[in-house]
């Protein structure tokens, strides 16, 4: 596929060779995820609580977390290790009490374990036929080759901000996964549902597609507009397929 | 799988989950790949060179190079600098002239295209559906997937040197892949046809596979003994998945 280049930036046109995905509610809804196997979990122990509430708080905490990290005001943390600390203060503001460490643990990992969206997997299935993909995600690498073993997706690499030691939105982020593919950053597209993420990585240099997810907040305002800012505009996975000719 | 736990170490038995492979060697045949190539471009440009012995001149320069870098007599540098490094001795080495900078950036890169061993693809499916399958290898990120898509080697992760700052055998490269992995060094299962790897890896607390090579170096005399002190010992990645019960 071969990209015009921004006007002030009149070299030649560049080939995109690799795919970089957010993950967490652009391949893999979440949300459905966290609240089926809360609602069991609830069941099970014979507790009242509204989990919808419970994941999308869970969930709510994880910016504020990593701009913690982010700011230096927390050593570096592990996704894992930031959900645990969400997890943790949640079950005490909601009164969710009985749960043993194990318990804890196997439920903290319920991220490991999210299905993707219905057309996640048949989408990567054809963009890795002419692309190399790689995760971009905050997640860190045990947790997203679990989710990957998991849901199915066929990543040719999982890069992760664990690795370069910089949490999104931070610039090193995109720069570093390009410099690791041996890649110029044009030569490199983030794929996301959120447009913070896309701005940072076109800042980079990276080239940019937008998937709208809109079951991801199915209650919330969300932002779901294209915008000609972007390389792409996407529906979802195989629409994007369809637009990059996999 | 269930390992036995040696006798100075009576802990429970350890599950491996993750299988953790050398890759030049080991997946793929780099000599003949090497060699192939190098006939190709030489008759191509009419030269008379000797280029089995250019070819295992090459790979041989490739742990003396590593070796200054792990002692810290070279700053980091990855492997595609340095088999770029040796190359341009070599041709010098070998008298050959004529090639321009493209020519030798490209030859450079057929460690990006090398073909593997006949059961390596076959073998990888197998243990996919009961492993997760990571490089573990000193080659960087950007060539071992490369190489990947050109030889389609199914991994779930592509670890690497790089992403560590060690080279094997240094320890802190099989203990930190097992820590990205979310595992025990002893859930990890290292995977190599050089027994210097294995040795290190067993060191830093990792299961063991050996897999005899004898056509990695055809004509020099080469330790391919079985050893009861690797978990496992194998002719091929066929006989490891059955072996492994994959």
């Amino acid at each position: 596929m071969v990209w015009s280049v921004p006007e002030t930036n009149k070299v030649e046109p560049v080939r995109v060779r690799a795919l970089a995905f957010d993950v967490f509610g652009t391949v893999v809804d979440w949300r459905s995820t966290v609240i089926r196997e809360a609602e069991a979990l609830g069941r099970a122990k014979g507790l009242q609580v509204d989990w919808t509430a419970f994941a999308e708080a869970w969930r709510d905490g994880y910016h504020p977390a990593m701009d913690r990290v982010r700011q230096g005001e927390l050593p570096w943390k592990s996704i894992d290790e930031l959900n645990r600390m969400n997890l943790d203060a949640l079950l005490e503001r909601f009164r969710v009490e009985g749960f043993s460490e194990s318990e804890k643990e196997d439920f903290n990992r319920v991220w490991h374990r999210l299905d993707p969206w219905p057309d996640s997997v048949a989408g990567l299935r054809r963009l890795k036929a002419k692309f190399t993909l790689t995760t971009l995600s905050n997640g860190n690498v045990g947790l997203l080759v679990n989710m990957a073993k998991h849901a199915g997706l066929p990543w040719d690499l999982v890069l992760s901000s664990e690795l370069i030691g910089h949490y999104k939105p931070d610039r090193e982020v995109y720069l570093k996964a390009a410099e690791l593919l041996g890649l110029a950053p044009g030569e490199v597209m983030m794929v996301a549902a959120h447009k913070y993420d896309l701005r940072a990585a076109a800042e980079a240099g990276l080239r940019t597609a937008f998937v709208a997810r809109p079951m991801e907040w199915p209650n919330r305002r969300v932002d779901l507009s294209y915008e000609d800012a972007f390389d792409v505009n996407a529906s979802d996975f195989l629409d994007l397929a369809a637009q990059l000719g996999a």
